[in-house]
């Protein structure tokens, strides 16, 4: 049974991102919820607190958002 | 030997998100890299395609950046 969730909504990144996460942790530990086929899910992804795609629900409730946020440029300075 | 690189700066989503990386891939597959205190290695993170921090490099060189994006309000309508 898949200890944990990825949610996604099917864009490139997304489709991507998965790959990765479906290699790293295992097909078998993770359920892969597109939630641009699947809207009835999205309230559930909501409640467990996901608030952008693609994100992984962990078993433990923390959800990781994978995506592109601040830059490294910051850091070099 | 660490199959993946996760690369931080030591703020609070970092440490965070470093510990489910940890828990989730194990200990011993994973490389933890503080930018803040590891300089040196900005300009190998940036190589590798690192954006943003809190990210994980993957050995086959795809890197996930882990973060908050893009809204799930959108996907409600």
């Amino acid at each position: 049974m898949a200890k944990h969730v990825f949610y996604h909504a099917g864009c490139p990144v997304c489709v991507s991102a998965e790959q990765d996460i479906v290699t790293l942790i295992g097909k078998e530990n993770v359920e892969v919820v597109h939630l641009g086929d699947q809207k009835d899910r999205v309230t559930e992804a909501d409640k467990a607190g996901v608030k952008s795609v693609p994100a992984l629900v962990l078993e433990g409730g923390n959800v990781l958002h994978i995506n592109f946020g601040a830059s490294i440029e910051d850091l070099k300075n």
